[in-house]
């Protein structure tokens, strides 16, 4: 049979070359030189014994960086929202109550992912860019003292607001829940311990302050979670999710076929992993404290306002009203088009009304800083909004070196 | 809070050196130096405006490797098993019945899918390493009516098999079913033609005769398909793989924010397939089978003889019976050591009694076969084996040249 004339055409493109952007938005962040070099070296098998090797110490790098001994400690095939469904696809059963606090966008698919699976969500809502209210959540686990799980954002990447995941899951503990907790922008960008603070089931992205390739989802579990998981009635809905099947593959010596990694982006990983190693995760939690304190002083000083209260703003996500009368998607092309600089808009109802600056990973830099600054400032003032781009870089360096 | 001490200690690791294979199991395969070189070019957003124009040639030149025009043809972050799970939570719905055909490891995942989608399987069973019987399955349309999908894997990888993907996808459309079709091994290394031979729902994966990194499933779906996913009467049970969300982000001039995507992944998969449209995609099938015969005359002149009989044997995908007497593991343990090849086991009821040969892609190569007689007659040699590697040579040579 042969095949009708146009499927014949072959497409003719060249190949891909992509411009050098500096990335300050809610990620992906700038990859490391030695993490982009990983990226590109020969592939293996997934059972090839030196992968297998390779694997063993990407767990043991990544319970460093998420500060814990779970056993269960891998990274998922897929982006974060594959991590975020493994965590509710596999601790979710029909019927269960899970209580979830919406404050932002990924709140609100968390909501989604818990009914998909056939639980049934009791959400408490806080205001966008508050942070979440641990009284509500309190008083939720009174009035639904069968919730069996408490869901929360650690740091919402539509807001830049930071939970309080130390006492949100101290409170599902004493009420016999436990916790799955979105660390997709804060794992590496500010403090997080998973063992000290009690935390179940943790997910994550390699794209945001780990600064790897995007598509893979650090995950743990704790030995209470895993029980759970071990102990359903049903079986877990995905296939691709089930941890009682990935467990085979990425937790025994069995080494069972599940699927294919992704092996390449796992070298990726495990070059962002050794480089915060190196660095050391409080020495990364406290450099982005501190050229947090650099920005914020550069865009104050251009009269930009924040939209989180300062005790609850993500060094790594600071998100700033769009001054009034500021043309919001025009600022963003002129940043990519002149400065090849990404800075992130607003979603959902933040939508045109927010800047999301982010300082993530190996974006979180001096240089980038300075950039920034400059560049925002030219634009601004290009766009008729008189800004003193000075005065913004002697604030922003006094935050630096005070 | 300060962390325990155990916490406190750095791993301290080596950056991974992957040794060179040369890959010539079920996949991955062999990268191209191109593709490789794409993986690493700097990461953008993925809403970046150059990315955007680069997602719309990929899926023309997805459209062109599957041989369609179906408009909705993108690449799904995440493995293989991602894709076949995108396809099954899409279109079954609680209830429906689907015929599943089922002669290796992969029609038996289908049967899983089905049923974690709600779904009832009606297997139809044919001998590992045999091809799917038509009549098999236009008896159980017989006798199941109400089937809507039949669901059946073109090329086996876990047994080198082919199904006659065009009888069958017409059986089902005489039946009313939409098929679902596995393409992960048989895209790019043998015929497909998905509208020619009118497959409703069709994935593959990244990683096999596309050559690219691993962690992609390309998928394309029909009109018919399509129609189905919208008219659902209850929403999908994942979250992430719902059709509905996703289109959003690949198939509309909206570009909503889904998730982010696999960047660097996609520069390669675009890369891949510049090099598919540069050979042209039937010049890539005659490849694969003008080198399978190579491949094949030099192994029959060993004395290895094939699983599959000749109409159904795959060319990207050799299976061969492990000869009387010789150490499976070890074989594969000394190719691996000694020539840094590697080859494929066998799986399920077939481990330890097969050899699985790829030729994918950028594997399958004349250097490749050469390296390949060369290193299992001198490793069957030297386990006591008697094997006249020149007269393997002589044929090969003979077959690649008539």
């Amino acid at each position: 049979m042969s095949a009708p004339d146009i499927h014949s055409a072959r497409p003719s493109f060249a190949s891909f070359a992509p411009p050098q952007r500096t990335l300050m938005g809610p990620g992906p962040s700038d990859l490391h030189p030695r993490t982009l070099a990983a990226l590109s070296r020969p592939t293996v098998g997934h059972l090839d014994p030196s992968f297998v090797g390779m694997m063993d110490e990407l767990k043991v790098l990544l319970r460093y960086a998420f500060q814990t001994e779970n056993a269960l400690t891998f990274p998922v095939s897929g982006p974060g929202s594959v991590g975020m469904e493994t965590c509710f696809d596999n601790l979710v059963e029909p019927g269960d109550t899970v209580i979830v606090c919406r404050n932002g966008v990924f709140g609100g698919r968390m909501i989604e992912n818990v009914e998909r699976a056939g639980g049934i969500a009791i959400v408490v809502d806080d205001v966008w860019g508050e942070t979440v209210d641990p009284q509500k959540v309190e008083d939720a686990f009174k009035t639904h003292p069968e919730a069996k799980l408490l869901a929360f954002v650690h740091a919402e990447t539509s807001t830049g607001a930071r939970a309080d995941a130390q006492a949100l899951a101290e409170i599902a503990r004493r009420h016999g829940a436990l916790s799955i907790v979105d660390a997709v922008t804060s794992l590496a960008g500010c403090e997080l311990r998973v063992d000290a603070w009690g935390l179940d089931a943790v997910y994550s992205g390699s794209q945001k302050c780990l600064s790897s390739a995007p598509g893979l989802s650090p995950v743990t579990f704790s030995e209470a979670a895993l029980e759970r998981i071990k102990g359903r009635s049903r079986r877990v809905q995905s296939w691709f999710m089930d941890l009682n099947l990935v467990l085979d593959y990425w937790n025994s010596a069995k080494r069972t076929y599940h699927h294919t990694a992704p092996i390449n982006n796992l070298y990726a990983l495990h070059e962002s992993l050794l480089l915060l190693a190196e660095e050391g995760i409080e020495n990364a939690w406290a450099r982005h404290a501190r050229l947090h304190r650099m920005l914020r002083a550069g865009l104050e000083a251009m009269g930009l306002q924040f939209v989180v209260a300062e005790p609850w703003r993500l060094p790594q996500l600071n998100t700033v009203y769009v001054p009034e009368g500021v043309n919001d998607p025009e600022v963003r092309r002129r940043l990519l088009n002149n400065f090849n600089l990404e800075i992130g808009a607003g979603l959902g109802p933040l939508a045109g009304k927010v800047w999301r600056f982010g300082l993530m990973g190996q974006s979180c830099r001096e240089e980038n800083i300075i950039l920034c600054l400059q560049a925002l400032a030219e634009t601004l003032n290009a766009l008729g909004l008189p800004t003193d781009g000075d005065a913004a870089f002697a604030s922003a360096h006094a935050a630096n070196t005070a």
